[in-house]
This record gives C-alpha cells, sequence and structure tokens, in this order.
C-alpha cells in the first residue's frame, strides 16, 4: 500500500510511519517536511494530494488544543481547538476523499480526554469528542468501500511534559499506539474509536 | 428553584419548561421571547443573565445544525453547526456561570447522533459529540458545587419531519424528555449523558 501520514515528525505520527514502512510506501508530511501541508488551510490539503497522488491510506497524527482552568477558556479558545484539531481532521478527509483508493482508509487521532477529564482540558475533550462522533457518523456514508477510524490514547510513556496533567491516568508507549494505526489501515474496522 | 429555561418555544423546552414548572419558578427566554437572547452572541447572554438575575438551574433546549450527505458538507456547514449548536450553549455555561446559585446546575441538550449514524448527520454527529465531551470534562472544574449534564434523546415522537430520516430508531415523547431535565436539575448526578 501507498500510505500518506501526517503530523509524521510528531512521535506518534513518527512511530506509526515506522511501523508501516515495515510492510508498506510510506510518504511522510507535516508543516516544513518535503511534503509540506498545514491542515487548516484547505488548498494546503488539494496542493499536497496533487503532489503525492492517490494513495491507500491516511493517516493523521495531528492537532493542537489549548490547556487552560474552564474559568479562563475564552470563546476564542474553543473556536481555535476547533479550527486545529477538529476541522483540521475533517478537512483531511473531505479534500482527501477523492484521493483515496477504492478499499482505502482514512485513521485520524483524538484522545482520552473524549471520555475522561483532567483540569485545563475541557476544549481538549470537546474537540476529541467532535471528531470521534465525526468518524463514527462519516464511517456510514465513505463511498467505495473507504473506512475511517480514531487511534485515541491516554497519555504518552514518552510525553513526560504532560504526566503531571494526567496524575495517575494510566500510559502507553508510542509503539503500542502504532500499532493501533496498524489495525486501523491493514485491518477490516470501520467507524471504530481504538481507544488505549 | 428559579430556573431559566432556554429555547422554552420548542417542543423540548416546552414539555421541560410545563414539567418544571408544576414545583418551579420557571422563566422561559428564546429568540423573540419576552426574555429573549442569541446564544450565538455573547452580549445577549450578558443582557440576558442581567435582566433575569440569579438563578438556580439553567436549561437549554438549543442548537441547529445543517443536514447533508457528507460529500456535500462544505467547511461552513461545520462551522455553522459548531458556532449554533456547540458555542451556543458553551457560551450559555461561561457567561452564566456567575449567575448561577451554588449548588445549582446547567442542563444541555444534545442528541443521539453523537452515538449513532443517520445519513446526512455528520455534522450533527460532531457536534452533539462535542457538546457531551465538553459536559464530561466541565463537570470536573465547575465551582462552587454546580453540576452540568446533558439530555441525549432519539428522535422525538412529535418531530415527525424527522422521522423519516431515522428509519426504524426507536422514538421518544418530549414528556418523556422532560423528566431527563428533571433527573438533571433536581437530581445530585454531573458530568451525565441522559440519553433516551
Amino acid at each position: 500500500m501507498r500510505i500518506l501520514v501526517i503530523g509524521a515528525t510528531g512521535i506518534v505520527g513518527a512511530a506509526a510511519a515506522d511501523l508501516l514502512e515495515a510492510d508498506h510506501e510510506v510518504i511522510r508530511a507535516s508543516r516544513g517536511s518535503k511534503v509540506t501541508v498545514d491542515l487548516t488551510d484547505r488548498a494546503s490539503i488539494r496542493d499536497m494530494f496533487a503532489s503525492v497522488g492517490t494513495v491507500d491510506a491516511v493517516v493523521s497524527c495531528t492537532g493542537s488544543v489549548p490547556f487552560k482552568p474552564l474559568a479562563e477558556l475564552e470563546e476564542q479558545d474553543f473556536h481555535a481547538a476547533f479550527a486545529d484539531k477538529v476541522m483540521g481532521q475533517v478537512n483531511l478527509v473531505t479534500e482527501g476523499l477523492s484521493h483515496v483508493a477504492d478499499g482505502g482508509s482514512f485513521t485520524l487521532t483524538t484522545g482520552i480526554l473524549a471520555r475522561e477529564p483532567i483540569a485545563t482540558g475541557a476544549a481538549a475533550s470537546l474537540a476529541n469528542g467532535a471528531l470521534e462522533s465525526f468518524v463514527m457518523a462519516a464511517s456510514a456514508e465513505m463511498p467505495r468501500g473507504i473506512r475511517i477510524n480514531a487511534v485515541s490514547p491516554t497519555v504518552l510513556v514518552e510525553a513526560e511534559n504532560y504526566h503531571a496533567s494526567f496524575p495517575g491516568f494510566p500510559q502507553v508507549p508510542a509503539a503500542d499506539v502504532a500499532r493501533a494505526f496498524v489495525r486501523s489501515v491493514q485491518g477490516v474496522e470501520t467507524g471504530r474509536v481504538f481507544a488505549l
């Protein structure tokens, strides 16, 4: 398969790209890479697909959100979370549909905050919940046998800066998260949220 | 209790307001009512609370979203769903916090599309999923014992225009949905999604 991995310079994206590369042709894209993309800019997504061509799978390991106490979250913070984490990945799907082969797949990245709270996490929870329901719903309307799933990890072992914000939460190595992307890309499931 | 019901002219809002009114003082607000509010405009929310004063519970039965096939959903449709259904109710919580009494509550309205797909429902699913995760997360950071829940109904018996879009789905009478608002307002639960 030809697999496009967006956000391939991040911890999860790099682990997913490395694991998928054992069996597939992997094209790595990110802000500032040779294959460059800014998911908040649909023209940038179109340019990326024009340069990459048809792929069998799109893997997205992207999205940032503001973390602030609920009382300090401004309207603009929720809009920022929505524009980056949510619409970045939704745009990737809607723009990418015509560039994914029959029977191909999209795999998005969400996170545990869709279902568990932490202090300062309300905007992140909102964004992750939006994406997980979108994946569930979009899977039922995908054309040409194309599948769509989300990988939704808890805090990464490798993301030490975040450990204090997730006190006592289970931690997962990026290598285990990468296996969930392989399951989504090579498996038969659709509309699933792979939580780990 | 003094209870502010937003969207009190809708099927669910009217049923909730009627049932709550049996035991409480209910203030009904909506676009164009004597107590008027447009939740997409934070100044309008501030004006409403300035005129209404402190309440024990805020009940929101609002939000509209575009329904279109996935392939026809434009970026602006997702933004419209987010601005109206999601940020309308999030703004109500963030602006309303200082006007809700100690131990009071917010109850928002989401819907079955957060967890079940229908054709043309991807933007609605995204919006409802966003709100349900927000409620879960925000409940953990509410001050002064204030609670927050969501009521998440399937298609209403009374909403006949929607029945064809929900083939074979269970239907619920608005009177049953109203009972879930009473449970949220008078009960002790927080961070819950009452699905029915």
